[in-house]
């Protein structure tokens, strides 16, 4: 039975020497947790029951990470870089700017189905109020600054070339109504309710692009 | 000099006896709160700059209330009740569903401006964390529930009458989606930055009726 301090060594000098195995057992690991975040929930979730559907003792666990904190942290970090890589090859493509905001405002659901809940206790909990500087902390804000950008660019993009049209034409503003009309589902929105995150995301989609006011 | 538990049981004979006189005083003290609050920001905000701003030494403050918190509360209690009676009152006229949809966003971005900041405190952090069973949570959810249905009546009823229209007809969906756009604006709006909050509710009201994409 090793300690913990012992194991925290272990942990770090794993690390330093940036062994590939232990690279690819650690993503594995990290997997996992986004597993059981998802089918216990969050707070519910033990790292035990992490340990347990990876097929590891506790003790190993520590081996990859320090605990359930740093495991959320990883889950999230993951989800939130391919949120970010969603919205940036979306920008780079030749699609219209109205296409490529109805494909943002569904993919941006999908995700937020695909790591529920993870993704919303970060949106609720961690997004605005990042105390501290750790690398975490600097890739989150960083991550925030690129998915806002590409988001502002898309819609730049389409008010320039007179695909999109509003009474302001100022895409900060335009993209905080997008983002937040998605982002605010984390107050509402389950998997397996009546919508799924498709039904929904087309649903924004079309409500973002044509409105609601029946055109005469 | 009183101690605490002296003023705290005269606060509460007070209440019992329901004092005309001291329900006015303590209203105003409300009202000066949210000015400190405005002026100050709710963290930075001391019980003393309320005090002061009152005209009312720390002791006598607490012949009215049993402290920031408390006044916090009864601050955002008042805006949420403005709130829902805004709402409610749209939802009864005879205005046009896009009409009353575009006087509510406008409204409620207006309310968080007149209410800045405390009741974006209050989005980020009570209104989903709500624990406790206490006559304010109790007062808070029953607000939200009438808050959320009165929006809802208001856009099945244009759904109904054919003046809204969208691929899902669904109240709730569409509701959460109007709400969402608005409330999120906790997130990223201040007063006094490039748009003020009739430029931001123009714009929304405008984007959720006749959407993004320009008709052809």
């Amino acid at each position: 039975m090793r300690n913990t301090s012992d194991i925290a060594q272990r942990r770090a000098l794993a690390r330093a020497t940036d062994d590939p195995d232990y690279r690819v057992r650690r993503a594995e690991l990290i997997k996992t947790a986004a597993a059981v975040f998802r089918r216990k929930g969050y707070s519910a979730a033990k790292l035990q029951d992490i340990a347990a559907a990876a097929g590891l003792d506790r003790a190993s666990v520590y081996y990859y990470v320090s605990g359930k904190e740093e495991l959320y942290k990883e889950v999230v970090a993951e989800a939130v870089r391919d949120n970010v890589a969603m919205v940036e090859r979306l920008r780079s493509t030749e699609a219209s700017a109205p296409s490529k905001l109805s494909a943002f405002v569904e993919g941006l659901m999908a995700s937020y189905e695909r790591h529920y809940p993870y993704l919303y206790v970060y949106v609720q909990e961690d997004m605005t109020h990042m105390s501290g500087d750790t690398a975490w902390t600097r890739e989150m804000r960083s991550l925030s600054r690129r998915f806002d950008t590409a988001v502002r660019d898309i819609i730049q993009k389409g008010l320039d070339d007179g695909s999109l049209a509003a009474p302001v034409e100022d895409a900060r503003l335009l993209a905080n109504a997008v983002i937040g009309m998605c982002n605010w589902s984390h107050r509402w929105f389950q998997p397996g309710g009546s919508f799924t995150a498709a039904d929904v995301g087309r649903l924004f989609s079309a409500l973002l692009l044509q409105g609601l006011a029946r055109s005469q």
